[in-house]
């Protein structure tokens, strides 16, 4: 009935829709603005210059993909909340405010390894932002289990077991740390893996399910 | 009835969809564009120069967390609305306005505070937009009661009382501004309270009703 | 019925949801992407330097009204659709091309207004822009009308007569841009005074008949 | 029924929601960032400053429109979706890296275009763009009909036969790459034209069935 989306009871529903507008809202435009900061510069031919610009296109790379599969275990997670909560709404802000924060690191990693200077510390800086990423993930989907935010499994649902799925990523990302204070060229490779494991992971778990539901 | 949202009727409700659909837009694109003013400069060492960066951190944290305490309010308004009206547009609009104005002001800060002059002048720039924007969300809600645009509350729900509990942030706001022209730092240090505070109270505040109506 | 979602009739319909997705993406984005075209700079005392700034504000103020005046008549439009067209989104795509662009037009204008030169050529520029996306707007809303897009009008129903209302804003507009060439500063003082007409106006003449509706 | 959205089954529909919302999200920040690159130097007077800086406009027109004919064809896949799929939203995933990325090689075309040099270096690196993201757009859609993702098409729907539809777009876009290595103009003149051939060529062939339905 149209009219029934009228009344205060259908209108509250809404509010979980805009905590998942204003978060699709800063992932998009978090890796999208990725782009206006890679550049390329002199010395070399023009084809020089381009190819030279690698460490540009790695970061962008593993920025988006990292933002893409932070997305994708946002997505997870809202799909499977039966209520929302005030706590719940303060943790996904300060998520937010970490991930639109990634295209500053990512700008300075690039820069360094583009000639400049202080990729150690950048490479640093890059991961920390990314574990702190990985945490707040982790302590969203640990609020809603202990709170009871998630609907009940379906009977013939195989929930993904996200502490157990995420553990690997934030250990990787702790190796990563340390090995990028020596060697920060292989600190970017880890987060790269990192980044293609949690797109990969999760959507091979996912896959038998939920395909298994929508054919229902 | 799917075919339901085909009738004139029903889709004369999505105006209000597309009301916090661009609102949504605008403020997480202006909290997500902080990011692009935040930069480092020599002098010093690398990891000096992120260290002495820390005035664009704050700004971005403050602002950042500014515009979520806005977003927060304003999804509670939305959500108790029964019906637009035109002046309610209006009024958004000029809130938006602010809102995406913010970045601007907060660009000036970090640069003044970060080896820069002028930081009571950026101070106390930054001080009025914040106050521009609550009063103006201050005004949607007043309008919006005035105007009984508001859905009646059900029997069990304990509605927030917005002016009163708002009247500490405009206080705050205002006492910030006058500090601010001799003590820039302070009033930096006090618009982060009550970004912290809106965000806190109005969690805490909301807790009772909604978990006991979602558990319905 | 929650399955109904699922049908492909029912996902049919998604299509105009995405084109008020897409537009509302494109207008809040442009809107808000004005910001960063603001700046301030030497000589003077900083205060001096933020108060010379005048022309940066204006222009912000003026391209955020006549965006936020575009979106609320693009708005009023699609809620009156009773279905898309393949040459209706080829002009809405048009249309998001222009609004897009007032963001370059806008910088000029407020750079050449600030110290700089060429301001009746940037300011006849801005006001072709503006003229572009007003004819652009009246096109979408004349083909809906030929091809009988619109649903029909309910019987309490009081339609804006879109021509007739939007008819002084396109005077006006081909009025300051003649102005304009001589007088750059005449013409943005009527591309405000027109982008505040056109939100009074719309929301005046929407007063009505929505208030009434939602009464029932 | 209002209740109906709250349970686990309804809920998990909005995962192809956030999906769409996602790219919804990149498509029109891609679009509307084009615009930060626009930009004109001197020498000359100021009309022929703007005059001369054509290149930045007919780059970020095509770019504006390849963007805008991937968005057209992107709601054509995901109205046309029963389920959505792991892999599927992983090809997605690819498809908004380099959606996202067209922005910079936009830029150095218009730059070398606009008295800089490299054309052909810049020309080449753009058309590999888009024929990346016609790629894996082809891909998407190959995917989704491999996997029998499609819902059915409708007793009196004309499906769009894709491959045959995009073959032409993805022959001229490989046709240009090769001119472009020895006149890059050409080649930025048959982007355009296949941009206008996608967007025009997709309206035309849905219209019959689409009005069809709508009038049912």
């Amino acid at each position: 009935m149209a009219s029934g989306r009228d009344t205060p009871r259908a209108r509250r529903l809404l509010g979980t829709d805009r905590m998942e507008a204003f978060s699709d809202g800063v992932f998009s435009i978090a890796a999208t603005l990725l782009v206006l900061d890679i550049a390329i510069h002199p010395p070399g031919t023009v084809l020089e210059q381009v190819l030279n610009a690698w460490p540009f296109y790695v970061a962008y790379v593993v920025s988006f993909l990292t933002i893409g599969a932070g997305w994708l275990s946002h997505t997870a997670l809202t799909e499977r909340l039966a209520r929302s909560d005030p706590l719940l709404l303060r943790i996904n802000l300060l998520l937010l405010l970490m991930v639109a924060f990634l295209p500053f690191p990512t700008r300075l990693v690039a820069d360094a390894l583009h000639g400049g200077s202080g990729e150690r510390v950048f490479v640093t800086m890059y991961g920390l932002t990314l574990l702190a990423i990985r945490i707040l993930g982790f302590a969203l989907d640990a609020y809603a289990r202990r709170e009871h935010l998630y609907s009940p499994p379906q009977e013939d649902e195989e929930r993904t077991d996200e502490p157990r799925e995420l553990l690997p990523a934030l250990g990787g990302y702790i190796v990563a740390i340390l090995i990028g204070l020596v060697l920060p060229g292989v600190a970017i490779a880890i987060y790269f893996a990192v980044a293609v494991y949690l797109i990969l992971f999760r959507e091979i778990k996912r896959h038998p399910s939920r395909a298994h539901n929508s054919r229902q």
